[in-house]
């Protein structure tokens, strides 16, 4: 199957949605779906479901729909989802032990190595049968161990300098809790995640449709 | 100052940013600067800069630049951060209890009013010196308060029915932490953290990366 280059970001942010409502069809028993009624599930038209998934390959029957197992395999693989990713924790403050007792990232396949905070408080402690360790022997675990994903969960002041360590240590993939946006260079990925910005778009959506109606 | 109605969404996403690039230029003492260099720090061109703040106004001087002050608090008016919010959080776990603890709420004006939890284990227990209610007092507090946002934390499997008793006691903003598309009625507003839809979307880039080198 060729897979097409340059896949725009629109549809790559979209492949999780169709990986969350398809693992949704398999749990209900669904064995196969027409695109028209997998669009009215997610809320897509069926025309761009067929032309996102056409941008992988050649999924569906025309007549027969889509084999949901098979497409589900299918966009695991296209996501990557088929292999480990070794994951660091970096600051185990409120959010990073939130994402440390997650158990669904478990089940996509990380594997949490480490977490590392600063505060001597919390040196030590276990999370998920994890030692919470001296952000100092960080260095140290990124040469010992080839880690694929760094979390940032520490304050905006210390990310960037974290975020350097852990380019420098073989680092390709970030994920970014700090509202900071951060500098990297060609061939490392951030995909950051800013509460803060996500909460003021809520309020500010919330107090224009006031306005409005007064 | 006339407001143009029908912003754009994309207009709307990029409001947080300089609502955080403009507190940083403040707490720099930074009092004035120019559409350029405002530009550059945030990572926009200089006439993106002056097209999105002409949206809500006529903003900078021709050869001054912005009034760096001036600017922040217009932007926080136009946001709605010169208001309290009411907030209620429900699920009591991992991320529920991380966004109670987290302080940055406070200072962007929620005034967390009560957290929710229908697991007999954490009931009784205090967040922040918010104590932990039972799930069934919910409608109630909604009854007695006039309650703002409601921020889901509730697994999936909970998450639309805790939204439908959070929209039937008037709450028009939600902000979901569940991995699932909530269905509100128009009038609602309705953001979305779908923290396991992010990581995906990091390990996709991270994979299809490694592809390529290959």
């Amino acid at each position: 199957m060729e897979k097409k280059k340059n896949i725009s970001m629109a549809v790559i942010k979209r492949l999780p949605k169709y990986h969350r409502y398809l693992k949704e069809l398999m749990d209900n028993d669904v064995d196969r779906i027409s695109s028209k009624e997998l669009g009215e599930k997610i809320g897509f038209t069926a025309s761009q479901i067929r032309q996102d998934l056409n941008c992988f390959g050649d999924f569906g029957q025309q007549g027969y729909g889509y084999n949901v197992r098979e497409l589900f395999n299918q966009i695991r693989s296209i996501l990557g989802l088929d292999k480990e990713y070794k994951t660091i924790i970096i600051g185990a403050g409120n959010i990073g032990q939130a994402i440390a007792n997650y158990t669904g990232f478990h089940k996509l396949g990380f594997q949490l190595t480490g977490i590392f905070d600063a505060n001597p408080k919390l040196v030590g402690m276990k999370i998920q049968d994890i030692e919470i360790r001296e952000i100092d022997t960080l260095k140290e675990h990124l040469k010992e161990n080839s880690i694929d994903i760094g979390i940032i969960c520490v304050p905006r002041i210390n990310a960037q300098r974290v975020c350097d360590v852990l380019v420098e240590g073989g680092v390709k993939g970030v994920w970014n809790f700090a509202p900071v946006d951060l500098n990297v260079p060609e061939g490392v990925t951030v995909e950051n995640v800013h509460l803060s910005e996500s909460m003021l778009t809520l309020i500010y959506l919330l107090h224009s449709k006031e306005e409005m109606e007064q």
